[in-house]
């Protein structure tokens, strides 16, 4: 039997069995944005780790060794939002191919730097060595967080109002461009390319989110609105329904959708790597946290629908209708790998 | 210019400018076995992380799964025993070739559950994808040190006696087993084999020796006891003296060496990833505390020298002659590749 035959989600939930032998103190293990224990009074830990491989998640001859490092970290400090906390210690493990310049290396890590300063995170250790083939980066970021403002998956409640930090799609629309070797003619396509390549970790909205009290869960948009949304609902044990007219689809993808004769909507549903952030806030307070949120970092935090009791995720179209989505992100045993292929 | 002209330590003084940016409450960055910060009152975080490469660390037709997972923590774990540390939560990214079994991912599993389950360590996260070619792992640990206790580096004294927990160069002669096809026809080199494939993580020897108070300095035998006892020289500046019949070598490691015509102490000496812990202990103390481990652990703390003024590495020889030696251990970017090339 073979990993395509489970998926990932069904490898992970077969490889977490027996993990967690010291419960103490742990307060997420497998199954979050990032694991969560105890180390101080009323103080989490928080730690998440990303593997990024060359010809999987990126062409090294398409990607400049900045953005490359740039990505590296930017996807852990979303994972670290994504749980309301603060990014503290970056740990790099390398493996470089022999033709890999230094100019490349040294980009690389500039690109890290650059974020991590931006961030007051620390790069302090990590791992090099050499490789065969394909060049590999896997950052492991260490975060903090309160133990009573922690956002979890699993904490959505009846009700709520869902919203993202960001408009949806951008980056799988940037990611198409890449793969087809579209060069970036306009100043849309342009923003769609830095959607998938220099996304932007939406730390400080995280860390606002986390100290509102009815903000209920959260999660950060990698794999997909749908996969994603539907990681919330399968772990609190909710339904979701989204309103199409909703969704936050940015200038950029509505042209690109004209263009190459996409949904946009089904872009911002199955697309990835947004690295925007859904949230679910109590009903009641909804519009003061959203209204705040506007003011205080001059960015809408968009309402794309609620938390329902249905268990399923739904999506009322513009037309009344209600369709069942199934989620149609990316599972890197069953997609992604066939993605690469098409080119 | 690329990395094989500056060689994995000059790549890493490279990467280290710019790394730390916030350095309050940052114990120990870039430069030890684990990295060290404060978490709590006289308690220190440790982490550390490890990638292994399929082709560059491990041949995977030639290694079990069980045998690959166990070592990929392993390795971890002893970064932390060589921090003094109490080993806590793991976290696992791993890319998967399609043609990799689900059989041989769960036994791989399997002996970083065991191993973890012995050592009390929560396995807590992770990442998993795919890969176009090789199997890859990184895992990171982190641990717990009271700050007082910390064993580093860079703390060694003139006048220590230099001890190693244990046999040096089995592993390398395990190794150049494996990289030959040489069947473990024997107890003997079946011994050595294990010496490469499942390292003992000296995690309670190493808690023990940090609580001792003259014990100094510390670290676990990874790229070879010349390197590594390098690396507490440099980094404590001072030097140190070998005594060559003082260097622990096992009979296994004898039956070795006089069957394939090797000098057994070059092969301590040169050897790597023995993950036995080097540490370096005040004089005066050196032989109550030798004395204490044996009745503790049931095993000896072999003297293999003491620490010098010199700036220098030396080897009193059999003859009494003294000879300088230069670190010999494994340099990623400049060996390791050629001795895979030689196959």
């Amino acid at each position: 039997m073979s990993i395509k035959d489970i998926g990932e989600f069904g490898f992970i939930d077969r490889i977490s069995r027996g993990c967690l032998i010291r419960p103490d103190s742990i307060v997420k293990a497998i199954g979050d944005d990032a694991a969560a224990f105890q180390t101080g009074a009323d103080r989490l830990t928080l730690v998440t780790t990303d593997l990024l491989v060359e010809r999987v998640h990126f062409l090294r001859e398409a990607t400049s060794g900045f953005n490359l490092g740039y990505k590296a970290l930017a996807v852990n400090l979303s994972d670290i939002a994504a749980m309301g906390g603060i990014a503290r210690e970056a740990f790099v493990s390398i493996a470089i191919p022999e033709e890999c310049s230094l100019k490349y290396l040294d980009d690389l890590y500039n690109g890290m730097k650059r974020l991590a300063a931006e961030f007051d995170v620390n790069i302090l250790g990590g791992d090099t060595t050499s490789s065969k083939t394909d060049l590999i980066i896997n950052v492991a970021v260490t975060g903090t967080v309160k133990e009573s403002e922690i956002l979890l998956r699993s904490t959505a409640q009846v009700g709520d109002i869902i919203f993202s930090t960001g408009y949806l799609g951008d980056s799988r629309a940037g990611l198409h461009l890449i793969l087809n070797n579209t060069p970036a003619e306009s100043a849309a396509l342009k923003e769609l390319f830095n959607a998938h390549i220099l996304p932007k970790p939406f730390l400080r909205e995280g860390l606002f989110l986390a100290a509102c009290r009815d903000v209920h869960a959260a999660i950060d948009v990698s794999d997909g609105l749908s996969s994603d949304l539907g990681h919330i609902a399968k772990e609190s044990r909710v339904g979701a329904r989204l309103d199409a007219h909703r969704i936050p689809v940015s200038p950029h993808l509505h042209t690109f959708c004209s263009r190459f004769g996409f949904d946009p909507v089904d872009f911002a549903l199955a697309g990835g790597e947004d690295y925007t952030l859904l949230c679910t806030i109590g009903r009641d307070s909804a519009d003061k946290v959203a209204r705040t949120y506007l003011s205080k970092f001059n960015q809408s935090l968009y309402p794309i629908g609620e938390i329902t009791d249905t268990g399923r995720i739904e999506l009322v179209e513009d037309n009344d209708k209600v369709r069942v989505i199934t989620p149609t992100g990316w599972n890197h045993f069953k997609d992604w790998n066939d993605e690469y292929r098409s080119l």
